[in-house]
């Protein structure tokens, strides 16, 4: 029954490509620079006492759908308060970042719509195109003359009913931030509407990380919609999008991702709700997490290495070959540092790298031990300009 | 932009679709007869007291993707135990069921391959089949004979590479039972694999709870694939496939909803071991579920109404038009007993229903509760034959 898999496991055995999992024990001592967890929120006290307070309160599960019994006070309450963040008029909690963008897309957009897409979005966008049935245009990353010419040329060859652009709002694998306002402003010339994924945008970028749309003038902006994941400087679980009241009802009435399924459950919820409460309170926390990842860029550069110039919370040590990469990483590992690690396919032939994501509660101890360990890499012969060129992998999370 | 939305809704309202989100307070006097809390388990001391215990050593969110830094000594610790506990050889957790099963059959599925789906699967299932651009053919609900006439007629009408049939093991709205001995002999006779949803069996079904393919005997079997849900039975959130471990290995190679999204949050892993371990202390809970939903099924017959004879946890209370039903629906509100109300499309004209759901949990209070708000409800004239046709429901959470 299986044997084809076998031979599929094989085959990327021999290219390199099988994933393993490796199973994290709770080390404390371990300075992670491979997660999402940008401002450091998914073990501040405030943020377990909340979510320790919901599972009092509500128990662990949410029980059921949104629409049926999963909708607790903390659900709205956190809807209400990411809402006036951000300066959304509405908005609604999908049980994960990926399910959010599934479920907005297809709610949106069918096959008589026309979907154009940022060549490097993350896999939960692309499933979302895929998904809706709506025709597609895959463009150039972070090109808005690419969407305009798209939207011409699929107007031309066949009318659609609705166009949507996506894309994300700070791109997961370099960091670097999408031309938004000029998106914005394509998409308001051909009657599109632009859906941005701010993953790693909302916490890192922004004033007060309020996130790349806030920050290009897009907040409250009748055309544009937003998906926020939960996961990262949240440091919780869950996704949500933010929009027009409009659209918001029409995801509750349509959106599949969200009638069937089961609601987030109140801890991850109120875990998010406290960070968010955390974040209002102290607006240096998304700036920390960028000067931080200047820190680590000088490091870098002071050992010898070629990173790239942090644009938000990741610089990318730029070490060539597959093996040299590995190699590195582990011993990074070994010093009781995490950092990712990243080769072809994910990034093109001879520009594998390490991937080092800032946090905002990086401590002097941690920027210590990463100088130890990076000046232990043998120094690279990368010029600082292929070092730059974009990793062009499509997604990570 | 948002002004085809309007018309949208107002269609939906005018033809008594609109959906509306009502706010849970952490009321709990509440008799909730409208989740999928099976076991009472969500709110069990021990399960709150594993997840804040989780919360306090890992933090409120995992991180990361599980291939990244999400893989905690819970989630593997678990894996292992749910996979020991269904008979299982490896088990996989996912962030939810939904992505569980949008992984599982677009990693195995694609345009050469088909997929034969039960009429009545759940929308994530449906949503699987879609996204993996596999060929589909829909069948009749829990019909061996039509599951294998799709898989003669598809063969002849023009080759496939593989073949997956797709049934939920115990059906979500009605609770009737899928015919998995004879779809797994029908399956093998073809060289199809069974992929089973255990989201609405395991917990409630089977020897111990231990779901609708370990009852028919299909534990281990090398062509059969299971996912669980987390949010059901075991009071917490999150999704699991099980299965030969060459396919769960598969699946961490290439399951985009696994690869790509963020770990589920280690209170919930925690959460939804601790049930598991109650579950296997005290099977007994399963059969309850069962002896509570005749109790529920015995009182609404004794109080004039027409019930469907419950084969789990579920019994349907048929009342006819839908303005009756809803206003039932409310009574019961009023008197704090929550019940699910069925209304068309979601059932056939003239036979909206209360769906009651029983817990393991019930106490005495809360059948005198619902005795007393069922008697209140004016008798039905319902015959038995109609309230025991299917609700033809497409998917319930
Ligand atoms: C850009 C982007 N969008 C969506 C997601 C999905 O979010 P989640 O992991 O919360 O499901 C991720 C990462 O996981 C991401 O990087
Ligand atoms: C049969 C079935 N499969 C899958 C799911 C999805 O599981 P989850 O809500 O955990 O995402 C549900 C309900 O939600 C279900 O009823």
């Amino acid at each position: 029954m299986w044997d084809w898999l076998d031979t599929r496991a094989a085959d990327r055995e021999a290219a390199g490509l099988r994933r393993r999992l490796w199973t994290r024990e709770a080390d404390h001592a371990l300075v992670d620079l491979a997660g999402n967890d940008y401002l450091g929120l998914s073990g501040h006290p405030r943020v377990r006492a909340a979510a320790t307070a919901a599972v009092q309160t509500w128990g662990v599960g949410s029980t059921g759908s949104r629409l049926v019994t999963g909708t607790t006070a903390e659900h709205t309450g956190f809807e209400r308060e990411l809402a006036a963040f951000l300066g959304a008029e509405a908005a609604l909690v999908f049980s994960s970042g990926y399910l959010a963008n599934l479920g907005l897309v297809t709610a949106l957009a069918g096959p008589e719509d026309l979907v154009v897409s940022d060549a490097l979005n993350h896999a939960s966008v692309i499933d979302a195109c895929r998904l809706s049935g709506a025709r597609r245009a895959v463009v150039e990353h972070c090109s808005p003359l690419a969407v305009d010419r798209a939207l011409t040329a699929a107007r031309e060859t066949k009318p659609y009913r609705r166009a949507y652009v996506l894309t994300e709002s700070v791109f997961s694998v370099d960091g670097d931030v999408a031309p938004l306002a000029e998106l914005a402003e394509v998409c308001r010339r051909h009657g599109a509407a632009l859906l941005i994924d701010e993953a790693h945008g909302v916490g890192v970028h922004g004033p007060g990380g309020r996130g790349g749309a806030y920050a290009a003038g897009l907040a409250g902006a009748p055309d544009v919609v937003l998906t926020v994941t939960l996961s990262k400087s949240f440091g919780s679980q869950g996704g949500v999008v933010l929009g027009p009241q409009p659209v918001i009802d029409h995801l509750i009435d349509t959106a599949r991702g969200f009638i069937f399924d089961t609601a987030l459950a109140p801890a991850s919820v109120a875990g998010a709700r406290a960070a968010l409460e955390l974040l209002r309170q102290e607006p240096a926390l998304a700036e920390r997490v960028h000067a931080n990842a200047l820190r680590l860029h000088e490091i870098a550069t002071e050992a010898g290495l070629a990173a790239t110039a942090p644009s938000g919370a990741v610089t990318s040590v730029v070490l060539g070959g597959a093996e040299r990469t590995l190699a590195a990483a582990r011993m990074c590992a070994d010093y009781g540092v995490r950092v990712g690690c990243f080769r072809p396919p994910s990034v093109p032939d001879g520009l594998s790298r390490l991937r080092l994501t800032a946090r905002a509660d990086l401590t002097e101890s941690d920027f210590a031990r990463v100088c130890a360990v990076l000046h232990r890499i043998p120094r690279t012969d990368t010029g600082p300009d292929q070092c730059n060129e974009r990793s062009g992998q499509r997604s990570v999370v």
